[in-house]
C-alpha cells in the first residue's frame, strides 16, 4: 500500500548499507574511537566549518535530547521549550526521569517567540519567589518544528541573542535537520545554525541512516567527559562503527543534504497536489511533514488506499492528518497519491 | 594485524547484512511494531519453549541493565550483584542514575554464591535497623560472567529458589549468552535458562549482530506499559526493524547457536595453544573469553604482533590479559597466534 | 509592624511549646517510635473515622508532596495537578527531582473541574500514542487550593469517583486543612474528607505546629514499607518526638481545628473590613487567605503600615497582594488594619 | 528504665526551648530569611574563624548529607567514602536516590586511611576504562566516624591534601562533631576542621537540639543556588526560626561545646566503669559512643535494667553492643550503671 505515513518507514539510504557490508570483516575497536567515527567527525566539522566542534554520536532521539539536556542542566534548573516540543509531550517524561522539568512556553505552529522568551526569562527572575523555582537553565527548540515549521536566521539569531544575555545554553533538537535546513523557505545553512545555538544534533534516523544522530558542539563546549555521561545513559554502542560508517556516507560527497533536498521536492509536489484537490492546510509547512484537514469520512474512505498519520481531532467532524515524505518517496508515490485523492 | 582484543570488533553476521539489505525498501511500522520484530519474537519464544514470553528489542547491554532493573524495583529497593558485575563496574553508574543501589556481595570467578546470597539477604532481614537501608529488590547475574565463567543448572537452581523464597525476581544478564550456553561445560540450554529466571536477555551484540539485546520475560511476566518504560529510557529505536530483522535472522535455523558454538572451538583451540605455550591461566574459563598472566615484558614484546585487551595487574611485574574469540574469529588467525606465541 | 504577610509568622500554639517542655527530658525511642506519635496516631485516626489509618509525620509540605508522589507513582507515570498547584510551581521542582513529570490541567480560581479532568484522562488513554506519553499515574490537588478556594462535597466526590474510575489514587495537599475545613462554605469534615481520597496529609506547619505534617492513608493502604521511603528524602526525625507531641497536642480536645476555626473567624472580620473599604477582590475566598487587588501607588504607600504579600502583576498599574489570617492573628491587628486602610 | 541507647533519646538543651518560647508569638519572616537565622550564622563564622563562610541550616543528618553531596556532584560522578559511612549504609539509598553512587574504600575503625584513597583515586584515573565508571568526584568523611572514632589533624591534614591534588571537595559529616571536637584525643578545633575540608556540617540533632544541622561552606564557596537545591530536597522550612533560634542559643557563650565537653565526661567515667567492670571493649573510640562486647546471656539479663543498642553480632556467643552518653545524660545514671553491671 501507497504510504506518506512517516519519513523512518524505509531502512537506510543504499550507499550507507553498502558501506556497512564492505567493512563488515574489518577489526576496529570499540565505543567510538574507530576510523570510521574519526573520519565522519572531520567531515562534520568541515560540513559545519566548526573546526574545533565536539562531535559525538548517539543511537536515537529521545536519547540524545535527555542526554544532552542532563549533561548542561544544573541540578536545580529545567529546560524552557515550546509547549508543543517534542520532549515535553512524546518522550514518555525521558527529560524528568532525569530529574529536570520541562519549562513551557507558548508555541506558534510549534515555534518558539522570541519576544515571549525574553518575556518569560525577564518575569523569571525578577519574581520574589524564584529561588523557591525551577530556575531556566537551558532553551529547546527543533528544527523544523514538530510541525515542519522553521526558524529563520533572524528569529534564530534572536533567540540565541537572548540565551546569551542570560547565559543558559541554546539546545536545537535537529532530528529532521536535513529537511529543514533544504526547505525553500530556509535562510540557514549548517555553519550559519551551529553559530546560531551552543550544541545541535543532525538527525540520521529520519534523513536516510538506520539509526543515529550526530551532536555536535560546535566550539569545541562539551560538558567534560561526555562520553561517561553518554555512557550512564545507555548510549555508548559497543560497535561505535555502526554510526561512524553512517554519519561517514552521509557527509561525504554532500550525501546528507542532498537526500534531504529530493525529499523537500517530494514534499513540494505533494503540497501542489493536495492544493490543486481542495484540501484545506492546518498550517503553512515549508519542509517535508504536511498537515492537512479532512473530514472524518474521507479519512476512512482514503486510509484503505493510501497510508497518512492521525495528528489531532480539529473538530467533531474533522481531523488533522500528516502526510511527510522522505529520502525514499519515489516520485510514482506521488502520481498514484494524485489518483487516488 | 592479528587481533583477540574482544568479540564486538566486527560487524555483522552476513546473513544479517543481507536481510537488512533486502528489505531495506519495504515500508513498515516504527517503534517494533513490524513484521520482523513480531517473526523474531515468535522464534525466540520457540526456541526458549516459552510461549507466552513478553520479549523487546533494546539496542545496547548497558541501556538493557538499567532498563530492566529500573523497571523491576520499587523506590526503596537495590540489586544484588557480585562485586565484579558489569553493573556495579563499567556501566558509568548507569543503574544509580536511576536512582538504584547496587548491592554487592563477594564474588567467586565471577560468580554468586547461592549460600552467600541466602546468607545476605537472611542477614539483612533480620537487622533490627534494615528499614534504614536499601531493601534487596532483585538479584542480578551474569551468564557468563565478566570472567567467562558459567553458572551450572544446579547452581542456577538454587540462586533462582533462594530470589523465590525471598519473592524477589532474578534477572540474567546475557550479553554473551550464546558463549555460555555452547560452552562446552554448560549444562543449561535455552528453556532450562528460561525457567530458571525471571528476566533475562539474549544478547545480541557480541554474538553476530550490529547492536540489539532482546529481553525475555519468559512467563508473560514484563512490567505494565514496560515499552513506555524503554522510550523513557531512550532505549525505543523509530526504526525498530533494525533490530526484528536481526533478531529474526539470528533465531532462523538456530543461527545464533550455532555461530557461539563456532566461537567455543574457536577458544578451545586457543585454550591449547596458550596451554602448550605455557603461558598460566589467571582462571579457567570455558567461554570465549579468556585470562592470561603475562610479564610486562611479554605483554609489551606481543602488544605489536597480536592484539589483546589489558585486564589487571597482577602483581609488581605481571598483568593479567584478555584474549578472545567470536562468532567471526577465522582459524587461520589461531595458527598465526600459534606462530607469534 | 502590623503584617498579614502569611500563615507561618509566629512559631507554635503556646501548648506545643508547653508540651515539648514537659516532656524534655524524657528518654523516648528514636525514628517515630514513641509514645507520643502513637498517641497521635490514634487520635487522628479517630478525627478521621478511619481506625486502620496509616499515619507517618514528615517534617514539611514539599518533603511531603515529594516522598508521598514518587512513592505511589510508577516509573512511567507523572501526576495530574492544576496549573497552578503548588507542586508544579513552586516547589523548585521537587516531584521532577524524584523522576516524576506533573501533568498540569486548567484550573479554575486553583481548583480541577471534574469534567475536565475525566475529558483530560479520556483524551489521554483515546491518543493512539500514549504509549510515548507519560501516564497519568495519580491526581493531586490541594485543599484549600493556593488561591485559598476550596472544593465541595459534590465536587471532590466526582473527583474521587473519576480517579476510581481510572484506578488511580488521589492525593490531597492539605498544607492548610484546618482552614479549608473550617471554611464557612465547607460542607466537607475529617470523616468525609479521608473517605473521598486515597491519601492526604493534615497540615501542621500552617496550622498552629513549628513544623510537621501528618500523612494519612485512610485505609491502611500505605506503599509497602513507606518508612524506609521517608527516610530515603530524608524525611526521617531522628527526634521523631518533635513531630508526634505536636500533634498530640493539635488533636487533644479538636484544637486543630478549633484554632483553623479562629483564623477563619478573623478572616471573615478582615474580609469585612476590606469590602467595607471598597478594595476589590482578585476573586472569591471563602478561607484565611484573601487576594485583593490595590493600585501599584496603594501598594507602596501602605507597604510601610501593614505586611502583606505580592502575588501577582494585575495589569500595568494594579497588582494582586495577599492578606493571610492565622491561628495566632491578634483581633486587635484588625483594628489596626481598618484604621490604616 | 536507666537508658544509654543513643544521643538523641531526649527533647533539647533547656536554654533551646527556653528560647522558642521567649520568640514565639513575634511575626518573623519565613524560610530562614529571620534575624535568628541571620544572628546564628554570624556566630557560626567567628566560631569558626570563617568569615565568608555560606551557611545553611537543614533539618536532618540524611537529608542533608544527601543535599550537599547532590549539590556538588556533577553527573557522572560519585561520592568516596568508607565501606561504614552513613551514606553507604543506613541511609536507605538517599544518595543513591539523587542519581549517584557511593564508592566504597576500606574503613579502619571507621575511618580512611589517607594512602589507600590516594591509591584508590591513582587507580580509578591510570585505569584504561576509567571513562566507563563512576568518577570519584569528591570524599566523604564522618568526624566523628560511626564508630566513635576521630582523625587526627595530620590525617585530616592528609585527606585534604589528596582531594585538593585530585581537585574534588572534602565533606565531612558532622552528625555528632561536638563530641568529635570535645574528645580527649582530638586535636582540631572548628578553624582547624574549617580550613581543612570544603564544606561540613554542625550537628545538631545529635548535640542539644531538637532538629537541625548547620551547613557551613567555609570559604563562601556554596554551589550557585544552594537554597533553591535545599528546597529542592523538601529540606526548606516554612518556619525558618525553628532552626535560627536553636542554633543561635548553641552559639551561645560556647554552648554547643560545652554540652559536647560534657558528655565526653560522662563517657569517660562510663568507659572507666566499664574497664572496671572486666568489659571487653570492642574498639578504643575517644567520643561519647562506646562499642563493648557482651555475652548474649549478658545481653539478655542487662536489658532488663539499662538500655543500649544492638550494634552487630560478634560471634556465635557474643554480640557488640552501643553505650551512649550525652549532653543530657545525668551523672546519677552512671553510678545506677556501675551498680547494675
Amino acid at each position: 500500500m501507497l504510504s506518506f505515513t512517516c519519513d523512518y518507514a524505509e531502512g537506510a539510504h543504499p550507499l550507507i548499507l553498502k558501506a556497512l557490508t564492505d567493512s563488515n570483516l574489518e577489526q576496529l575497536p570499540g565505543y567510538g574511537s574507530d576510523v570510521y567515527c574519526q573520519r565522519a567527525k572531520e567531515k562534520i566539522r568541515q560540513a559545519c566549518a566548526c573546526p574545533d566542534a565536539d562531535i559525538h554520536f548517539l543511537v536515537g532521539g529521545t536519547q540524545t535530547n535527555a542526554t544532552v539536556i542532563a549533561s548542561l542542566l544544573r541540578n536545580y534548573e529545567g529546560v524552557v521549550a515550546a509547549k508543543t516540543g517534542h520532549i515535553g509531550v512524546h518522550e514518555a517524561g525521558a527529560v524528568e526521569y532525569t530529574g529536570h522539568k520541562v519549562l513551557p512556553v507558548p508555541e506558534h505552529q510549534g515555534k518558539i517567540d522570541p519576544e515571549e522568551l525574553r518575556s518569560y526569562l525577564a518575569t523569571f527572575f525578577s519574581d520574589a519567589n524564584h529561588e523557591h523555582m525551577v530556575f531556566p537553565g537551558m532553551v529547546y527548540i527543533s528544527f523544523p518544528t514538530e510541525y515542519g515549521t522553521i526558524y529563520s536566521r533572524a528569529e534564530l539569531s534572536a533567540i540565541h541573542g537572548i540565551c546569551r544575555e542570560y547565559r543558559i545554553p541554546l539546545f536545537i533538537d535537529g532530528a529532521r535537520l536535513g529537511y529543514g535546513l533544504e526547505s525553500l523557505q530556509s535562510d540557514l545553512d549548517l555553519p550559519a545554525l551551529a553559530s546560531l545555538c551552543d550544541v545541535f544534533y543532525i538527525g540520521g534516523t529520519k534523513v536516510g541512516a538506520l539509526c543515529g544522530e550526530a551532536v555536535v558542539f560546535p566550539r569545541g563546549n562539551a560538558p567534560a567527559h561526555f562520553m561517561t555521561t553518554v555512557k550512564q545513559h545507555g548510549a555508548l554502542l559497543a560497535k561505535g562503527r555502526l554510526l561512524g560508517i553512517q554519519f561517514d556516507v552521509l557527509f561525504t560527497d554532500g550525501l546528507y543534504l542532498k537526500i534531504a533536498r529530493y525529499a523537500i521536492e517530494m514534499a513540494e509536489q505533494m503540497k501542489g497536489i493536495l492544493r490543486e484537490k481542495g484540501i484545506p492546510f492546518f498550517l503553512e509547512s515549508p519542509t517535508n511533514q504536511q498537515f492537512v484537514i479532512l473530514s472524518d469520512t474521507d479519512v476512512k474512505r482514503l486510509s484503505s488506499q493510501v497510508g497518512f498519520d492521525f495528528w489531532e481531532k480539529y473538530d467533531a467532524h474533522h481531523t488533522v492528518v500528516r502526510f511527510a515524505t522522505s529520502w525514499a518517496t519515489p516520485e510514482e508515490n506521488l502520481r498514484r497519491l494524485r489518483e487516488i485523492l
